[in-house]
């Protein structure tokens, strides 16, 4: 089974610029330059995702996105991804077709090969993704470390889509509007990396970056944290996603902190010096929106209310220590 | 847990030559040129291993080796590995510790760096390691597929130490003397990856390579498909390394055919073509071995017995459509 697996994804593999080698050797061969960007997700059945509430398309799909925005969030341009796919008995070669068929979509969107990996019997399914990247030339990785008091905080677009997307799927019968409803659930199963935004953000002068994976609120604190600094975020500048507030509105819940703690919007947050912010906007589009600054104190995060008084972590929902 | 086992790891993470950062950002940050190689191995508890009959140290260790292994076949020089690992409850951080400890011994041995990776609850014991690698300068990766009709095949060392080493795990009654038990023992749980005879053979003119995972049999059959040809495996000629023969009678066994289809050796099998041998030799001070030859023919492998004569595949305990 394994490697008649192997050969029939094999077979179906593209390779796209930047990947000489792909599936079949010992290992891939890949033009990745002396900045490579290397990232890696391990999904698992029942802790990640139920194939009960997943298509293994969209599973596959929003597999390779996840790691795709890891080198977005280094302001880098991804180049291939392995995979490594542990399969249950149960789970056919057809749909183990159907996971490469979403996987190689959202490849294809950005470019990137799947170049290799490893296919294995498991008593679950797994998927072990790894994304390879290269920098822009001339342009250093952007890390989360390097940002400075006085810089503005920054976001690429508007947040909290997923979120209420998730709040949709668990419960279908929430009133919002059906076009919302479907951008809503496809912002949650199909993210897609800001790989454009962020090698613009690293070239033009911004000083910290990581990828929105685990809510504004959570991913600001890691960015101020590494950067030993504090965040302040206000809530009322949170650019809020379309739908958001009729999902929150049917569930009892404030949009912004939905936006603010929902997760899973892929959408870059940066730290940017205001004397760098115009240029930006300008070559974003105007897609980028001061949501709050950092400054010295203790490293960590507060979440401003309109009255500019700090957000109690319950509210938040924070359970993990944060 | 997670984050305090990440951040755990993060500690006692080293940074070696090639890696500019490493865990703790949305990527790592690598020096691999426009040969990268990469490559992916998933290792799932009860499909590779028992816990009740592998320490976590030698599991880390293994782990990290098997995939070095993949970036010597290549001809490669490894620079980091990213390790994606799934623990489920009743492994505590403790032994945690104790499974990076021995893939850092690996990969220290190698100057590799443990550069990444993701950390996640599971059910069961899971580790999908990556590893990255760069080419020598002006040595080409080697592939599967480039042999030659009138090669000679070869490989770097002894082999059935670790396929005899695993008989004497199942059964340590059998009789083999001490120093040899010992040592098969360590070859079935630590194997070390031949970057060295890797690298001397890319640069030294051998056609096709890979590393013996599965065997001689198998692997010399993979090097033959993949290179449209056939090979010719002289069963007298395989060197067997010491302790071999003993476990072989102990368990009624043909020790040549142990070391033929024993596998996880993670010796480098090449072609060779037979002008480059002698300064080959010479470099690698004679350890390698002719073990026969390829032609034209049905792809394919055959190992003939000291009469000239086919090995029966029933022989060789190949179930998998080889």
């Amino acid at each position: 089974m394994e490697l008649a697996l192997i050969e029939r994804i094999a077979r179906r593999s593209t390779l796209r610029p930047g990947t000489s080698v792909g599936i079949g050797d010992d290992a891939a061969v890949l033009a990745l330059g002396d900045d490579a960007l290397a990232s890696h997700d391990m999904l698992v059945e029942g802790v990640h995702f139920r194939r009960s509430t997943t298509s293994l398309r969209d599973l596959g799909a929003k597999a390779v996105a996840v790691n795709i925005s890891d080198i977005a969030a280094m302001g880098g341009v991804p180049v291939a991804v392995l995979v490594g796919l542990g399969v249950p008995d149960g789970v056919d070669a057809d749909e183990v077709d159907e996971l490469y068929a979403g996987m190689d979509e959202m490849a294809g969107a950005y470019g990137v090969t799947i170049a290799g990996g490893d296919v294995t019997s498991a008593p679950l399914l797994i998927l072990a993704v790894t994304a390879l990247g290269r920098a822009v030339p001339g342009v250093a990785p952007l890390r989360r470390s390097g940002a400075r008091a006085g810089d503005l905080l920054c976001v690429t677009g508007p947040l909290g889509a997923a979120a209420a997307g998730l709040l949709l799927l668990e419960d279908p019968s929430l009133a919002v509007g059906v076009e919302e409803h479907d951008d809503l659930v496809a912002a949650h199963r199909r993210p897609f990396p800001r790989t454009d935004a962020g090698a613009v953000l690293a070239a033009g002068g911004a000083t910290a970056m990581l990828d929105l994976s685990d809510g504004l609120g959570l991913d600001a604190r890691r960015l101020a944290l590494a950067s030993g600094l504090r965040a302040r975020v206000d809530l009322d500048a949170i650019p809020v996603a379309a739908g958001v507030a009729g999902a929150a509105a049917a569930t009892g819940r404030d949009p912004r902190l939905l936006a603010a703690t929902g997760g899973e919007d892929y959408e870059l947050l940066a730290s940017v010096p205001p004397g760098r912010l115009p240029a930006l906007r300008e070559r974003l589009g105007g897609g980028l929106h001061v949501v709050g600054d950092l400054v010295t104190g203790t490293p960590g995060v507060e979440l401003l209310d309109s009255d500019g008084a700090p957000i109690a972590a319950e509210r938040l929902g924070w359970e993990h220590g944060a």
